[in-house]
């Protein structure tokens, strides 16, 4: 029987999110049925709301930071069982057929690419799929996965399904680690986790941020040194000398003062794009060094649960701060300004008690 | 003594090459005396004279792909000796203390930079660098390198001191070989050097070019495919299928084009520098595939000398057309209309017996 769902939707590109109802699918046999207890709310769920980023189907639900207790399993679910803490993060389905999904790596998929767990191609009922700001979910057993934290720090897990894994797939594909000097240029809720990743792999973190009054934070959030990157001077006596930079601004910025930064045979990786595009990089800094401009997003199913226990054994959470349900539109307007330290998580409670 | 150098210089950015007289330096112990007999013509020369980089030092000698015979060697020179046929490309000098200098990537010298064969830092005489536009050399040892190809295909063997390098060392360092689809933008100095070296090296070879009339002449070259890049059913057929793509292409375009054509973790090199900015590239097709966007600088000494053995071995030389020293500015012009097949070389007995 298909489920009734609560949910907060957008209605269009300009109407503020409010209250939807729709119907969850019914339990296939690959299936988990999840009460959601946290959603983190990342900036993608703004600029898809928003339309910013074109292609947005309404009514859109937004919310790929879930995490929450199964209530149900398909006969052929055997990894999950009622009660479980379990997350889900930006994908909900995928070919399953092609070699990166068989890699684990679906977020690759090669044939039909991945289904977003918002805004994407629902195979099952026709129409998109909707998200996480909603009251439970129906999703694919091998698109969710265990949660090992203390139940505590549920809330805290929450943002780990996307800024979390979008941030520890490239520090690990890149191999941050001891001896190596890697970069975290924003300090925002992919920077925070960023720093605090990069750290527990070892590797010596210098954070990048535009704002002095940060600084102490990154310190705390485990950077070892800390630049502000409107200092030419501070910038220069960095040059040349990292291994990795992680950028995680999504707004254009100038590429050029973190490349020069980059040693022989370094990489810069931005896992954001821009609204606006950035000012086209200058080649001469490619050349000399050798250094390479790549992108990476989130991260596969295998290597988010790597990275969930990863954090679960360190105790490592995202820094966030709660909201209720009806108070996602003064977040999105907190957000825009980056007065968030480090991510809303919206407590599902305050949409089940509406 | 220093001795009296015959050469052709440009003595502003306006001025065309003509003339020019002066002294190359003594014979140091670790030095070697070079009669040129051929010299490539590049793109860069023609940047340098005309100031178009910025930086130019007046009057400039250019010319970077010299070869010739030994004629005389320093005392603490043993592994050259009179008579033996050496060339010298894009550097003359390093620091040679450095971590890349010891590692013989001397292009990415740590300390003071390469010295490069022209428009340099003279560090023996003051002044800067005059280049292989002329009738003889003085280089340190450690930059010149052993020709080993038959003596009659030394003017064909000039510009793999530059074109060949430049193409070989980014389709090592990116694993071009037997399985590896490999995409080489671009059909000219460089270009049709980089189809014939990864062919080579046993990948599967795709050309690209704007002109249908050189679809020919690249399979002649080596391509097992060619590709109209204007054609966009021709470019899609391609899409996420490449694993390296060497774009030799330095005139602002479109690099998205050929982003896409990248397979999950695919790099495309860029080996020049366009004058102006290539519009900015659309970072969701970095992010998409783990794509990355990276630039090569020519190659180290070690690497050079491989690259000459390997083209010994297997017989490959550059495609070219033979000029006089006095028909430079000829072939400058129809270079800048990419009418030359596919390398200009200066046959250097035109200047001496002037």
């Amino acid at each position: 029987m298909p489920s009734p769902a609560k949910a907060y939707a957008a209605q269009s590109a300009t109407a503020p999110l409010a209250p939807f109802s729709f119907a969850r699918r019914d339990l296939l046999p690959d299936d988990v049925s999840i009460d959601i207890l946290y959603c983190g709310v990342c900036h993608s769920d703004l600029h898809t709301v928003r339309g910013e980023w074109g292609g947005t189907l309404y009514p859109s639900v937004p919310g790929h930071e879930i995490v929450g207790r199964v209530t149900a399993v398909g006969g052929d679910v055997t990894r999950f069982a009622v009660g479980d803490l379990v997350g889900v993060g930006c994908m909900v389905d995928s070919c399953g057929h092609c070699p990166s999904c068989h890699a684990g790596e679906e977020q690759f998929c090669e044939t039909t690419g991945f289904v977003g767990t918002y805004n994407g191609e629902d195979k099952v009922l026709g129409g998109h799929t909707f998200g996480g700001y909603s009251d439970h979910i129906v999703v694919k057993d091998v698109f969710v996965a265990r949660i090992r934290h203390d139940e505590k720090d549920l809330a805290a897990v929450a943002p780990l399904l996307c800024a979390g894994i979008t941030t520890y797939s490239p520090l690990r594909h890149w191999n941050a680690g001891p001896g190596k000097k890697v970069g975290v240029v924003g300090i925002g809720g992919l920077g925070h986790m960023g720093i605090k990743l990069a750290a527990a792999m070892g590797a010596h973190v210098v954070a990048f941020t535009t704002s002095p009054d940060k600084i102490e934070d990154a310190k705390k959030l485990g950077a070892h040194e800390v630049v502000v990157s409107r200092d030419p001077e501070a910038m220069a006596a960095h040059a040349n000398s990292f291994d990795f930079i992680l950028n995680t601004v999504a707004v254009a910025h100038d590429l050029n003062a973190f490349l020069v930064l980059l040693r022989r045979d370094g990489t810069m990786t931005l896992v954001g794009a821009p609204e606006h595009p950035h000012p086209s990089p200058d080649i001469f800094n490619l050349l000399l060094n050798r250094r390479a401009i790549a992108g990476s997003p989130i991260g596969g199913m295998v290597e988010t649960q790597e990275m969930l226990d990863f954090c679960a054994e360190r105790g490592i959470t995202a820094d966030i701060e709660r909201i209720r349900m009806q108070d996602i539109e003064t977040a999105y307007a907190r957000m825009t300004k980056s007065d968030v330290k480090y991510r809303f998580v919206i407590d599902m409670a305050s949409l089940k008690g509406a």
